[in-house]
């Protein structure tokens, strides 16, 4: 029987889905993309890099950052449904994931299957994003050397057929160190430290300008001493399940943030639109630089 | 001192924060909307009714069908951010939040706190969404007479300074039988049952077609089975919070998904486009034949 793994060649994305292994066709519903109507391994058999952070203007303009940098033409949105953006430069994937565990999973599976089926290989994911600091000046490169979730346990935590599942949130140590020092040498504010990843923007962050708050700024600043005495050095909404997922198919990843505020200053972010418009291009100046030089290494 | 909480007229959607109540000025972050940069009072304070799903096209096509219906002018998106749109027609604003209930978490936050500086009252908010179903056919308008996680527990968990949060998960059954009544008049396929809420469209929902899977078909069918049973109708990703979050803020609010499948049959959602399109208008027919008749019962 022709099934979709006779032709696995070494490093390729996985598809640990026995089940699914043994279908020829596949809708990738929140991309709008359907296997059999379009050449995947001609269109995404190439791609060794997918970066992807939560807001779709944000990984739009990278791409075209990038497509800038490379002196390439940057081709069309590939995403056929307004639930993500998609981004091809050569090698490199550009796409949103929204905010939030949940909508980030969904991308990560779609994205895995599709790389999969286009039989790329050796591809490492990172993640770009904005993140709240912890005793750290905004503006600060933030590389995550762990991912802890809202009961400050190194899991992603899945309930599937009513059961509570963990898995493991680990992230390349290799790849973190390499990007660490190639920050120092670009002279980017960088730190490294685990991160936490919250399921709300408000109350789960400690904040006190939601529209619910029980605490006190006592306790809120109790709890972030707490956090920044377990290494914890920023808070974010994706971390967890983007590291625990990407481990759990065997990809290579890396999640670096640039923090807006010090959350042991405040709530708000402060900083005005050009600023935050500098403060993202760190993580993408840190990550194309990292990428550049692994394709002319390899070419 | 003045606070915003001398000007509470009875009914205004609550701010339960007394911190937050202490200050003057909110950035409404995920919006790009100051505070004191706009007169929230004048441009929200008619505001009755709130729909919101997941779809930022989905919600902006909603917004011009009933504007063009109520044969007013449609306004421009008025939110200075990617991350959401809305829209305001009348006494009605269409609001998207992404996937997943920490997504829908920041909008809500954040749109509660709109209105209640906007000093809006008696406020109705409803969701729009879709949805996989249980035993009932493709297109069946699902009115949710509760939320259930991952667990099968009537709670949205919270993790709040480390801690596990339960905030239980109510609708208002008034509003949910008002809505069903109305269903019928219409002619609409409706059905009312419990809804679960995942935290992800694959493993969460059991579903046999995600990058990863580790239990079998039988197990599957088990598992919708035993949802069956427990009066679970149809599965999506945000009802937990979305019911928690309204009763915890006096909000009534009720759930509307329309079933884009029969998940005992399979997983994969297979409408045509057209199709597709037409479901999508069953909540929003609903829900707006609902509203047209509140405002002209209150005129």
């Amino acid at each position: 029987m022709s099934t979709s793994t006779d032709t696995v060649k070494p490093g390729t994305v996985p598809l640990l889905n026995p089940i699914l292994a043994q279908e020829t066709e596949d809708h990738l519903y929140h991309f709008g993309i359907l296997r059999s109507a379009v050449d995947l391994p001609k269109m995404f058999g190439d791609v060794k890099f997918v970066c992807c952070g939560g807001s779709p203007t944000r990984l739009a303009l990278y791409a075209q950052l990038f497509a800038k940098d490379m002196g390439i033409q940057l081709g069309k949105n590939l995403s056929n449904s307004d639930r993500y953006v998609l981004y091809k430069t050569g090698p490199v994937l550009w796409v949103n994931h929204g905010m939030g565990a949940p909508s980030l999973s969904i991308m990560l599976v779609e994205i895995i299957k599709l790389l999969h089926y286009a039989q790329a290989t050796n591809v490492t994911f990172f993640r770009l994003g904005t993140s709240g600091g912890l005793g750290v000046p905004p503006g600060t490169v933030l590389i995550s050397s762990g991912a802890v979730n809202g009961e400050m346990e190194e899991y992603h935590v899945q309930y599937i057929m009513g059961k509570k599942t963990l898995r493991p949130t680990v992230l390349d140590q290799g790849l973190k160190d390499d990007l660490f020092k190639l920050a120092k040498e670009l002279n980017l504010p960088v730190d490294s430290g685990k991160t936490l990843c919250a399921d709300d923007f408000y109350e789960g962050q400690a904040r006190l300008d939601g529209a619910f708050c029980e605490y006190t700024m006592k306790d809120k600043f109790a709890f972030l001493e707490k956090l920044y005495a377990k290494g914890i050095r920023n808070i974010e909404m994706e971390s967890t399940c983007f590291s625990a997922m990407t481990h759990r198919a065997g990809i290579k990843a890396a999640i670096v943030c640039v923090t807006l505020l010090n959350r042991m200053k405040g709530d708000q972010v402060q900083i005005d639109k050009s600023e935050y418009v500098e403060f993202e291009t760190r993580p993408f100046k840190l990550i194309t630089t990292y990428i550049k030089r692994q394709i002319a290494a390899n070419q």
